[in-house]
């Protein structure tokens, strides 16, 4: 299996964390940007081939049609099982902090969220393993350093979490108290749900608080890695007092 | 001019603001959404014809590729200058805020960043008028209720800015101070860079200070949407209170 890493910074990580990589497509006008130049060095140190092609031959191999002028092959990157997780987690010797994504199914943000999980020091993000987004794209360069753990079934993940005794806290905007009001320093796992739909009824009903995120404009959503960002943030600067 | 708007939630904000919208474009297969019922009845209300296609035409007519099997053409709307962005915040008698995007390119993020703007309170989003993103497509839902101005320069709207009496703030790795310590309740402006480049050398140098985010993470940078969230959230935090 190969993956496709799209973008400068996803395939710029993938080459710092040494993740094997078969070969980069490069826009032939992609220009000079410092990043690329980067890319490059990196590349031929570890003795990678570089290759110009014509922009619609990354756009072609692009799953986002974002590849910012430049892609790369990968091989794939194995999700976890939720136990590996909690094990690697217990290890740390910390309070475990779990962001569970209900259903994301846009690859922008299942990236977005990965990156900042891992600048918030979660330790790690638990997927569905069916019709959520995977981890190819824009999130193969975070999969690099946030482990990732794919389950069938989202209340049975929570329920094992319980047993382990993490607090699970669905974000919605039906929720019952401000998200900043939360304490986050207990084990946690936050719970974020789909683009436009939100936490689905069944995983509401497990978390054992439902929290907002203060609106105070008219429109009725926040992205969805927006969302998961202000409460990860909000964790952080809790645990970082 | 027409925007094609994208994806169920900015297609129901253009609804429920009154935009003039000429056509809906819906997948055939689009399955019930509690949201896609509301666009309907919405659409029928306001006599917006409504046309089932095949998911490929979606996609066609999609910038983003992201559609979510649903697409609206609208009037194109128009961008505001900065003086008017200007006075329509001193009208609202608050300490002005907004947000700056030095290069925002993406749509996803610059859709976000309207959302969160709208969410936080915001003023009135500042984009340059070359190179950035326009607002179509993810953007064009949010743009019904935020204010943006473009501008030709931003280093000059930072100066005009300025000598209205607005703090301006860069967010950036490089910054001198954690944004959670910084104080949001003067008149401020914040200022985001591009994805992957971070503020330019010069835009940094007119900036009254530049603040971080901090990362614990092995990631170099987050998404733009999601450090201006975060910040953005931090600002509505403080003047809550």
């Amino acid at each position: 299996m190969t993956d496709i890493i799209e973008g400068r910074n996803p395939v710029i990580e993938a080459l710092k964390s040494g993740r094997p990589i078969s070969k980069i497509l490069v826009n032939r006008n992609i220009g000079s940007h410092q990043t690329v130049a980067a890319i490059f060095s990196l590349a031929q140190e570890r003795g990678i081939p570089v290759e110009y092609v014509d922009e619609h031959v990354i756009k072609r191999h692009s799953s986002t049609g974002a590849g910012q002028g430049l892609i790369a092959y990968a091989a794939a990157k194995e999700y976890m099982s939720l136990d590996d997780l909690i094990s690697i987690s217990k290890e740390k010797n910390e309070p475990a902090l779990y962001c569970i994504l209900d259903g994301i199914e846009d690859p922008h943000n299942l990236g977005a969220i990965l990156r900042t999980a891992d600048a918030t020091g979660f330790h790690g993000v638990i997927v569905r393993s069916r019709r959520a987004v995977g981890l190819t794209a824009a999130a193969a360069g975070a999969v690099e350093y946030v482990p990732v753990a794919r389950v069938v079934n989202i209340s049975q993940a929570i329920e094992i979490l319980k047993k382990n005794g993490v607090w699970i806290v669905g974000i919605d905007m039906s929720g019952e108290m401000d998200y900043s009001k939360m304490d986050f320093t207990p084990p946690t796992a936050i719970v974020i749900g789909g683009e436009g739909k939100g936490l689905s009824a069944l995983v509401k009903k497990r978390c054992d608080l439902v929290a907002f995120i203060s609106m105070k404009g008219k429109i009725s959503s926040l992205n969805a890695s927006v969302a998961a960002a202000v409460v990860m943030y909000e964790a952080l600067r809790q645990r970082s007092k």
